[in-house]
C-alpha cells in the first residue's frame, strides 16, 4: 500500500498496516491477521465482527482518529441496531469501511480464539480453538442450464466463503438437505468440523447461532458431563450420575469379571453406560434450555476399561497380563458409532488417547490440565482413585504409572468409611498433649468441641469418617504418638489416653463415643492398615518413577480428583502417602481430568498436542518392575521406612514411639510371650 | 549399482537394470518399476509373486543365462510346491535371488494391474486396478514394557509392509480385532481400501485369499447384480431380481408420486430396494459359494430417482422442474450407511456419479464403458429404456441429454406388445413384392415359413411381439410399402395385400392370423403411433446434441442396453430412430451401464476419471429447448421429415407412397368427404 494510504492499528494485538482507503474494517483485519470472528459471510447478520474504533490522539502510535475515520453507520449496521441492538461505539467490521488513519479495538468477545480464563495461577488459560464452526452462506438456486446438486452448490458456496479447497458431507445430513436449504430462501448455517478433513455435520436454515460441546468424564463410579458453548467457552450446564455399570459391579475389575463369566456381558456393560450417557446429555439439554441438535462436538475421557466398553469392545485382555488395549489411540468418531442416540447422528466424539493399559485417557486429560511436559521445575502430578494415576516428569519428559492403591481412600475398607456426603467427619485435630481430638463433619462449619455442635449436627447426624477424615485422622494420630511409625495404635497405657481400647488383637481409638442419636466411631488398627497399604502403593508408584528419572526428590506435587482436591497436604505427606516437599508445594488441582476433556473440547491444538504428549511418555508397568515391591514395603511405615521426610520433619511433630500393638487379653499373652 | 553387478530383464514390460548380487526378484522388480503383485509380504505364502526364469541364450538381449542365475530353489519354496503346488518352472521372487544376468518373465496372473479382456473390438481391456487389496502381516506381540494397542501394533506392521504414512481402520472392526489377532498367533491378513484415505475394512485370521466385489445396476425395472473377484477381473456369479418398488409404481415417475402421496412412502421404496438387494447378495454369495465377508466394494450405478431412493434421499424434488437433485457426486459410502446388512458394515460402496436431474449414474458408467470422451471420431451413444439417455462426443467435448421415450420399445403401448420372453416375435422379415411376412419367435431358430415351423414353437407358443420385433416389423412394413412416411398403414387397396384391414377408423396389418392355439396378432396404427412418439423422442435428443455440437451428421452409433443389443441396426434406422450414418457404423454395446459399474469397480483410476467426465460434460435439457419440439415433430415421420437419410436411401428401399390411412366405414366416408 501507498505511504499516504490510511494506517490502522488494531488493539490488543497492536498489528497495524495501512489498506486501501474503503477497505472494510473486516478484510483489513483479514489482511493483518488479526483475530476478527465471522461468522455470517459480511451479510451483517452474525455481529460476530463487532469492533469499537478508538477517536482522538493516540500519542502511542503518533496517530490522530478523526470521527470520519470510518465510513458512516450503513444501512445494514442500522438495520442490526435496530432489530439486534448493538453497543454504543461498535461498528460492524464488515461494513465500516477505513477512511483514514485510525486505531480499532477489538472486544475478546469478538475474537475467534478467545482466552478462557483458569482460575489456578499455576495453569495456562484455555484458548477458544474447537473443532466445530458455524458459518452462515447463501447457497445458488438450481438451474436447469447447469444441473449441479443441491448439495454440491451448498459445498461450493462454503468452499470459496471458507477458502477451503476441500469440504465433505456427512451422509447422516443428506435426507434432510433439499428442505432445509429451501426453508429461508437457500440460506444456511452449517456447522463445519475441521479436526480431521473439513466436514459439513449440521444444518440449519437460516442464521443460527447455538453451538455446544460436551466434556464427559466416565468414571468407574460417576460419569460426569459439562455442556459447553463452543462459541464462548462458558460451562452452561453441569451434571453428573451413577456409572449405571455399578449393577454390574463395583470397580472396574468386577465389570471386566461380568463380561468374561457372562455370554453377552460387555455388550450389556457398553448398552448401560451409553443409555446413562443418553440420560445425562437429556438432562443437560433441558438445563441449558437449548436444543440437542445444537451438540456438535464431545470430549470424552475415562480409565481403560471404561474406554473399551464405552467404545464397545469387550476388556477380556484388559483382565490379564500383559493388559493388551485393543486400541490406545485417539478416538474421532461420530455419535452414531458410539451410540448415543441423544445426539445428532454426524454429531463428532473425541476420545482422548490411553497411556496404557492401567493408565487411561483421564491421565492423559489431566497431563493436558496439568502439562508437566510444559513444567520448568520437576512436577509429580497424582489422580487418586481405585487406581492412582501418576505423572512425573518436566519439559524434559514425562514418565507416567498407575498404582493398585484400592478403594481404602474412598472410605471403603474402613470400618466407619464412608462416601464424602453430610454427616461424614472430613476434618480432624488431635491434641498431642491431651490426645483428645475435635473434629468437623461435612454439612457443618463448627468443631465438635464448639459450643453448638450438638445442634448443628442434628440435620444430617454423625454416620462415619469420609476418605479425607481417615487421611487426617491417622495423620493426627501419627502426629500425636498415638499410632507409631509401623501403624500400631499404641495401649491405653502406652499413649496415655483411655481413647485407646483394646480390640481383639489391637487397639482402636475412640474418635467419638456415640450417644443416643449418633454410632461410637473409632479408628481400628486395620483401618490404618488398610490405609497403609493403599498410600503404600501410591508412594510406591511415584517413587518408581523417581527411579526411572533418576531423583530422590520432585520439585512440586499436584494432587488431581474430588478426592486430591479435599485432602490436606500436610497429613498427606505425614502418613508419606506423597513425597517430601515444602507444604506450599503441594497444589490441589481439582476435577483436572475433566478440566482435560474440556480443553480438547475447546482447543483442537490441544489434541494434538496431548496425542503427542502420550505418544512420548515414557510408560512404566508397576507390576513388572522388581523395585516396586521393594518401594511399597518401606512406605507401608509412616510416612516411610527408607526415606527420611527430612522437610516434613522440620515443620510437623513426629514423635517416634514403638509399641507393642497389642492389648486386652491377647496383647497381655503377647507381652508375656516376648519376655 | 556397478557395471560388474546381474543385469536383470524383466518380460513382457522389457523393464531392465543392474541389481546387486544375492537381491531378491520381487526387491528388484519393485526397484524397477515392474508390475509384480506380492500379498504376504515376502513370506512365501501367496504366491502372487510367481516369475518364471528364461535360461539360455537371449540374441534380443546380448546375455545367456545360465541355471545359476537364480539362487536355487529354498525351503520356503519347496514347502510352497509340497503344499500348495507351483507350475514347472515356477519360482517364488520373493524368495529367488539373482545371483547372474537374468531374463525374468511376469505371467499375466502375478501381475498387480492385470488386464481384464473385453470381447468388442472398439472398447479398452479394463486394467486391474481395485479399490480393495489383501495384504498379509505379522504383527508384534503385546509388550507391557511398550503398552501400544493392539491396533496400533498392526497399523505399524502394515503401514511398514505397504511403505504407507497413513492408515486408518474402519471402526465396525475394532470390537472383532483381538480374537482375531490372536486366532493364528498374530498373523492376519487386512483388507485395505485405497479410494480415499488407505483402511483397514476387514480383517482375517492367517492368510486368506477371497476378495471380491458386487458391480450392481439397480434399473427401475431390474436389479442386476455381477459379483466379481477383485483379485482376477473374474465374474463369478451374475444374478437379477425384479425390482421390489414395481409395487409401488410401475415407472420412476409413478413411484416418485407414491412418495409425494403418502407419508413415508419414500422410506418404503428405500427399504424395498435396500431389501431386494440384500437378497440379490444373498443370491450371488450362495452361487459363488464364498462368504459374505469377502465381498469388500461394490459400484452402484442407476437412474436419479433410483439413487436417491436408494441413498435414503426423497426424490421430491426430482419429479418437478427445476429437477433439482440432492447430490449428484460420486458417493463413497460403507454398507452400514446404504443399510445393505446382507454386506459387513465396513465393505465399501462406490456410486457413480449423475449427470443431471434425468441422465443418471447408468449414463455415467455407459460413459465409462464407451468412451465417447476418448473417441477420435464422433460418436452417438443411445441407452434406450423408458427414458433414453444420450451421449454425443469425441475428444474435444461430450454432450449428454436425456429423452422421455415412453415404454413403448419394451412392449408396452403396442396391442400385441409384451416382455422380450420365449413365444415373442423377435425378428421379422415382409417380402416387398407380396407383402408377405415371415418372423421367428424367442425361443427358436426356425423362420415361420419353414417346415416344422409349428412344431418348433409348441412349447413356447406365440405369444406377441417384443421391443425389437416390432422396430422390425414396423420398419418391413415401411420397406414394403405398408405404411407410408407418415405413419399411416394403407389400405387393402392401397397396399395390393389382404393383409391390411380396416381396424375401427384405420388399418391393421396382419403379422400372424392365429389358429386354435396361437392368438392373430396384428400390427394397428394405435401401434406404429406409440413407436413413432417413442422414437422421435429419441431422435430429438440426439438431434438436439447435434445442434449444440454445430453437427449434423455422427461418425459412427453405439446402442447401449439390452434393448440396444438386440435391434437391428437398419430397421432403427429406416424408422429415424438414429442418425443416418452406414450400417457398419452402428454396433450394439450390450449391458454397457452394467459393464461401466464393474470397470468403476475394478479400477479406481476410472472413478476419477469418469467424476472428471461427467463434471465436464455439457449437460442439455431438452424440456426446456425450444428446438426439441421441433425436431421432434420432424421425427414423427419414417424415417425424418427434415433430414434425408440419403445414405440410408441408398441402400435400402425406403418407397414413397402416400395414404390415406383411412380404411372400412370410416375411410370410405373420409375418401368421400375429401373428393
Amino acid at each position: 500500500m501507498a505511504d499516504q494510504d490510511p494506517l490502522v492499528i488494531f488493539t490488543p494485538s497492536g498489528k497495524r498496516g495501512r489498506v486501501a482507503p474503503g477497505t472494510r474494517v473486516l478484510d483489513a483485519a483479514r489482511a493483518l491477521g488479526v483475530d476478527l470472528d465471522s461468522v455470517c459471510g459480511r451479510r451483517g447478520v452474525c455481529s460476530k465482527c463487532q469492533v469499537a474504533p478508538s477517536f482522538g490522539q493516540h500519542a502511542k502510535h503518533g496517530i490522530t482518529v478523526g470521527e470520519d475515520a470510518l465510513s458512516p453507520v450503513n444501512a445494514v449496521e442500522e438495520r442490526y441496531d435496530r432489530v439486534r441492538g448493538l453497543k454504543p461505539g461498535r461498528r460492524l467490521g464488515c461494513q465500516a469501511e477505513i477512511l483514514a488513519d485510525v486505531v480499532i479495538d477489538v472486544p475478546p468477545e469478538s475474537q475467534v480464539h478467545k482466552q478462557v480464563v483458569r482460575k489456578r495461577a499455576e495453569v495456562r488459560d484455555i484458548v477458544l480453538d474447537p473443532a466445530v464452526r458455524l458459518h452462515y452462506v447463501e447457497v445458488a438456486e438450481p438451474d436447469m442450464h447447469k444441473p449441479e446438486g443441491d448439495l454440491e452448490r451448498l459445498l461450493s458456496a462454503l468452499k470459496a466463503e471458507m477458502g477451503l479447497d476441500a469440504l465433505d458431507f456427512d451422509f447422516a445430513l443428506l435426507p434432510d438437505l433439499q428442505k432445509t436449504l429451501r426453508k429461508e430462501k437457500w440460506a444456511v448455517t452449517a456447522a463445519i468440523h475441521t479436526d480431521g478433513p473439513a466436514t459439513v455435520i449440521a444444518l440449519w436454515p437460516g442464521f443460527h447461532e447455538g453451538a455446544y460441546g460436551l466434556a464427559v468424564d466416565i468414571g468407574s463410579t460417576t460419569i460426569a458431563g459439562h455442556l459447553t458453548n463452543l462459541t464462548t467457552g462458558e460451562v452452561v450446564a453441569s451434571s453428573g450420575l451413577m456409572n449405571p455399570q455399578i449393577r454390574y459391579g463395583e470397580d472396574v475389575m468386577s465389570r471386566v469379571s461380568h463380561a468374561m463369566m457372562n455370554e453377552g456381558g460387555a455388550a450389556e456393560l457398553t448398552g448401560a453406560v451409553r443409555e446413562g450417557l443418553n440420560g445425562l446429555i437429556a438432562t443437560l439439554v433441558a438445563e441449558a434450555g437449548i436444543s440437542a441438535g445444537e451438540i456438535l462436538d464431545s470430549a470424552f475421557v475415562m480409565n481403560p476399561v471404561m474406554h473399551h466398553l464405552f467404545l464397545g469392545l469387550d476388556p477380556y485382555e484388559l483382565g490379564q497380563a500383559p493388559f493388551a488395549l485393543a486400541t490406545g489411540a485417539a478416538q474421532r468418531l461420530s455419535a452414531a458409532d458410539l451410540g448415543l442416540t441423544a445426539l445428532a447422528p454426524a454429531s463428532r466424539a473425541y476420545v482422548l488417547p490411553l497411556i496404557a493399559g492401567h493408565v487411561g485417557a483421564d491421565a492423559a486429560a489431566v497431563a493436558l490440565s496439568e502439562a508437566p511436559h510444559k513444567s520448568d521445575d520437576l512436577v509429580l502430578v497424582v489422580d487418586v482413585g481405585t487406581n492412582a494415576e501418576i505423572l512425573l516428569g518436566d519439559k524434559s519428559g514425562v514418565l507416567a504409572c498407575s498404582s493398585p492403591t484400592g478403594p481404602a481412600f474412598e472410605g471403603a475398607q474402613i470400618s466407619a468409611g464412608q462416601r464424602a456426603a453430610p454427616g461424614a467427619i472430613e476434618r480432624v485435630e488431635i491434641d498431642p498433649a491431651t490426645k483428645e481430638p475435635r473434629f468437623r463433619v461435612i454439612g457443618s462449619d463448627l468443631w465438635s468441641d464448639a459450643p453448638g455442635f450438638a445442634a448443628a449436627i442434628a440435620g444430617t447426624g454423625l454416620t462415619g469418617i469420609c476418605g479425607s477424615g481417615i487421611i487426617e485422622v491417622m495423620a493426627e494420630m501419627r502426629m500425636a504418638g498415638i499410632v507409631d511409625a509401623k501403624g500400631l495404635i499404641g495401649t491405653a497405657e502406652e499413649t496415655g489416653t483411655p481413647r485407646c481400647i483394646a480390640d481383639g488383637r489391637t487397639q482402636s481409638y475412640v474418635l467419638w463415643q456415640g450417644d443416643e442419636t449418633t454410632p461410637r466411631i473409632t479408628v481400628t488398627n486395620a483401618d490404618i492398615r488398610a490405609i497403609q497399604m493403599a498410600k503404600a502403593a501410591l508412594y510406591a508408584g511415584a517413587r518408581l518413577l523417581m527411579d526411572k528419572r533418576g531423583v530422590d526428590h520432585v520439585d512440586r506435587v499436584v494432587l488431581a480428583g474430588a478426592f486430591g482436591a479435599h485432602i490436606s497436604a500436610k497429613h498427606a505427606m505425614v502418613l508419606g502417602m506423597i513425597p517430601d516437599v515444602p507444604l506450599d508445594k503441594v497444589a490441589s488441582a481439582g476435577n483436572a481430568a475433566g478440566t482435560g476433556a474440556r480443553i480438547a473440547l475447546l482447543n483442537t491444538g490441544a489434541r494434538a498436542e496431548i496425542e503427542r504428549v502420550v505418544h512420548e511418555v515414557e510408560k512404566v508397568e508397576t507390576a513388572i518392575e522388581p523395585r516396586f515391591q521393594e518401594h511399597f514395603v518401606a512406605a507401608t511405615a509412616l510416612p516411610n521406612a527408607a526415606d527420611p521426610f527430612t522437610g516434613l520433619r522440620a515443620v510437623v511433630p513426629l514423635p517416634e514411639p514403638v509399641f507393642t500393638g497389642a492389648g486386652g487379653e491377647d496383647g497381655a499373652r503377647r507381652r508375656r510371650r516376648r519376655r
